[in-house]
């Protein structure tokens, strides 16, 4: 058994005390995982939010999965000073950078069997001279896969890929094209083959306007720029349907006829998502040479320290990155 | 007690059946309507489904009301052909407009307390030289209201008000203005207070961008267009919120902190709405001098006559409307 490596995260966020409750909830179960973290800061947060965990340093992931039932195994990964909830630091940039290239290398030399990662502060990271928008982009960067990285949120409920993400609504739809969306389903079904294991995967393709566009009354780009995209991937023997409308393909009788939606813009994806559960979402990220996962929410100053952040998405991202990644091993 | 005004509908889409339905639904609640319809047409619908519903016809509203325990009261309305299930005919145009008149008509009266619509074929009537782009137009026109519509989702979970309706997502950010922002959170305001008798309405106000666009990085309509409309309404001493991230607003929690959304597109607010409850969401048009409700569902062809239609959604607009038109009369 592999296990999976953690990040640190930002250090004044939830992810330490994320990484303890992640820890208590998952030492019984098979999914054992190592953090590149700083261990006197986990010790210090346990201490403070009053969670028992043993601490337990190492040099290599391989020894993590004995010591797992019985203690946290951290491979050191030191901050330049002490972290304080809720007051992000620059000076220690370098130490969460590093935890993420440290967490990729492991991955690529296989000695873990997948990434997993706490939520970090962009803003702190681009003082320090960090150059990508987020997390995804560093890691596809990492990997020499840098353009093929592709957001997908999956709950127990739902598996949403946005094919544009984190830009204004104006400049996605200005960037919404033909390629992109083929790109994009392609990666979505090959991952869900590859990586869920979903032998014949049914992709369903949303629309980008109300009620699909309505043959061209309420706008055309179901015709110009979605409608081709679909014939292109059936062809290419893609099971996707579509281009539906977006506000009834949510409902749980739509959801019940396909393995993953494919969305347009960032809100038609993760509206309906987060509505339907706020907390089990996990981002995964495809394309990627290394299975990598996230909790989908971000660092929350305000409740950093008190020991009162909601581990379940971080949990639910642990699990779902080690069956992937074992799914990915049994396959390939 | 004042009944409603039930209009018929495209007398080829499933409104016949579900009229059957809601009267079956209805006659024991204190909920009486009068259907604006051909008598001969409901009788023979009721024989094909095989839905035992006495027909009886009136010739004003105020009959209605003792009889409706025993026979659904129809005020005559008649057809100019037999309507056949699934195949809309101009022929019936001129019936299927002198019902949504009839209604409108008896509500200005005050003969019934609020009109509920079934569904229509705009393209139907188009033909027959119906100009608006849909019921809701028509309503605002006959009422001298043209302008001042706005339409509400509501169903037991959320209440939802776009601000631009049925529009391409690129007119509809073409549209969206400070002014047309205020109008609607306004006539929502008011509607909420009077219709729906809410004291001190809590109106939650969307981002368009993703994470509302965080502070200018992904978009800046909600520093130019939105934050402007909320800082005006706040100083009329509207109690609105935002602009909030769109994909966590309508998660429990936050519609908890909130009696509507005002959303700045159509599937902002429909994708929510839809995906919590796609079966009791009731459309709600606020803004004119009558009540009036609809299912939130079209015509649906494709099962008219074989009485498979649900009928949820005209019995939750039916009951939302008589529940409304007593608030407004114990207000008012």
């Amino acid at each position: 058994m592999q296990p999976l490596a953690l990040t640190m995260g930002d250090p004044a966020g939830i992810g330490g005390e994320l990484t303890l409750r992640a820890w208590q909830a998952l030492r019984e179960r098979r999914c054992p995982f190592v953090a590149l973290d700083d261990p006197q800061r986990l010790t210090r947060i346990a201490q403070q939010i009053g969670c028992h965990v043993p601490i337990h340093s190492v040099d290599d992931a391989a020894s993590a999965v004995s010591i797992f039932p019985d203690a946290l195994p951290v491979i050191p990964t030191l901050l330049a000073i002490p972290a304080v909830p809720g007051l992000p630091d620059k000076a220690n940039a370098r130490a969460v950078i590093a935890s993420i290239e440290r967490a990729t290398a492991l991955a690529q030399s296989g000695a873990v069997g997948g990434v997993v990662t706490n939520p970090i502060n962009k803003a702190a990271l681009y003082d320090a001279g960090f150059p990508y928008p987020g997390h995804t982009e560093f890691l596809a960067a990492l990997t020499g896969a840098s353009g093929r990285e592709i957001m997908m949120l999956a709950s127990p409920q739902l598996r949403v890929v946005p094919v544009t993400i984190h830009v204004s609504l104006r400049d996605a739809m200005a960037s919404l094209s033909t390629d992109r969306i083929i790109a994009a389903t392609r990666t979505t079904h090959h991952a869900l083959r590859c990586d869920f294991g979903i032998g014949q995967p049914r992709l369903a393709m949303a629309g980008l306007n109300p009620h699909a566009g309505e043959q061209g009354a309420l706008g055309d780009e179901e015709q110009i720029i979605i409608g081709p995209a679909i014939e292109a991937l059936r062809r290419e023997g893609i099971d996707v349907s579509g281009p539906w409308p977006p506000d009834t393909m949510f409902t749980a009788a739509a959801r019940a006829k396909y393995d993953a939606a494919i969305c347009m813009y960032h809100d038609q994806a993760l509206i309906p998502l987060k509505t339907l559960d706020m907390e089990h979402g996990v981002n995964v990220t495809l394309g990627l040479p290394i299975m990598r996962t996230s909790p989908d929410h971000g660092t929350a100053y305000d409740i950093a320290g008190k020991g009162v952040a909601d581990a379940t998405s971080l949990i639910a991202a642990i699990e779902l990155c080690a069956r992937l990644s074992r799914a990915e091993r049994a396959i390939g």
